[in-house]
């Protein structure tokens, strides 16, 4: 049997909906929200027959805990993620994808940080997301309502050593590329097009050593201000629009 | 007398110690706390005269709230702003900087997302962000947390009637532009080069009528994958960062 996910807010919920409405044992709503988003979700749970509960504020913030719900919460059976890295590295070859996009993060351990960079990442068009299994947060209800919904869309391939999983990656001809504040290469300098993998690391430490010493290239994002540091989910946008920017995929 | 603020972790405290350390109160430091970077932040309270009060996990709680404080927490003054946005206006005019970049934010009212957007706006070297009265969060302690210490930095104005701001901007000469979802442009396709103010709205709702309308343009970010939106301080990210490729600010 698998582990129940709680599911909190519009998004994740909807997502969940659309994604595996067979997966949700039962949707509980705040039976005084009456807008249109939330009777919209309602007539999409009543359509895959999945169970609708009427709520009070108590009860959904003792599902949801500190995450803000906007009136919608679902338990809902983990997804078992079909997809290992080797699936992903074998679809790709032997004819690379050109447009493959990759990211690894390093250290992320704040699950609302976890899921903003999933959230970007679907945004991206990433093709998935790598972790390393005992340096990362997992994926808590307060990540997959930062998630809004991505966490249903985009892959999450944990590994077991993400050096190991880089070097994989290289190996099948994707540019590993870390972004490292201390780079000497602005990320607006290197050449983006073609299969690459980003790799992000916390806003305090970086990427760790063997982490980085498996990046093909280091790239920084040339700060103007005062402040230190990006946050994560921030500094992944900024890398992976970049990307699609100078492949041309971000225009109409 | 002015209204004390309370500055909860690393960043937000070492800012105000180097922009203004007579307006600090006092700090409390976790005194179990014996890393290089708290000593450090400790020596420089000393040499700038600051009083340090050892405090235990619970007091630093007390203080912060649900803020992660990381073992210090400051309790300052608020700093008095000196700047208007007329004050900007003035000193940008009559010879226009072809750099200036500035930043208004509609209807933010998580403060955790209006001090990551602070964040990177201070990352972005932009010059002031304008917010509405009656339609911001307020610089809380979640807020300044989010900042990382960009609040004392960037001047943060308020303003009345946003769309009053907007149109000063306007004829000042400043090329405004909104970044709505459903806009025909993506960014990609604008030539941002010259002085420009964005204007990002909330994640649900976007820019509200009276703002857009007084845009001189809109653009939208391309998503590619299945979530609705970005968060806002991402949008700003992408936005600001771009901005500044165009002009070549971005380069070392």
């Amino acid at each position: 049997m698998t582990a129940a996910r709680v599911l909190a807010g519009y998004h994740a919920v909807t997502a969940r909906l659309r994604a595996a409405p067979d997966s949700i044992d039962a949707i509980y709503v705040d039976a005084r929200r009456r807008d249109g988003r939330m009777q919209q979700l309602q007539q999409h749970a009543r359509e895959a027959g999945v169970k609708l509960v009427a709520a009070d504020a108590e009860r959904l913030r003792g599902l949801a805990g500190d995450v803000p719900h906007q009136g919608v919460v679902a338990l809902a059976a983990d997804i078992e993620q079909p997809l290992t890295l080797d699936d992903v590295l074998a679809e790709v070859q032997p004819g690379l994808r050109s447009d493959l996009l990759l990211l690894a993060l390093d250290s992320i351990t704040d699950p609302r940080n976890l899921g903003a960079c999933l959230r970007v990442a679907d945004a991206a068009g990433v093709q998935a997301v790598v972790v390393p299994r005992d340096r990362s947060a997992g994926m808590t209800p307060a990540a997959l309502k930062a998630a809004a919904g991505a966490a249903e869309s985009v892959p999450l391939l944990t590994v077991t050593n993400l050096a190991r999983a880089l070097t994989d990656i290289a190996d099948a001809g994707i540019r590993v590329i870390g972004a490292a504040g201390e780079a000497e290469a602005s990320l607006y300098d290197l050449d983006l097009r073609g299969p690459v993998a980003w790799v992000l690391g916390a806003e305090g430490g970086g990427l760790r050593r063997l982490t980085r010493e498996r990046c093909d290239e280091l790239a920084r994002i040339p700060l103007q201000g005062h402040v230190e540091s990006l946050n994560v989910s921030v500094a992944t946008g900024i890398c992976l629009f970049e990307t699609l920017r100078q492949r041309g995929a971000a225009h109409p």
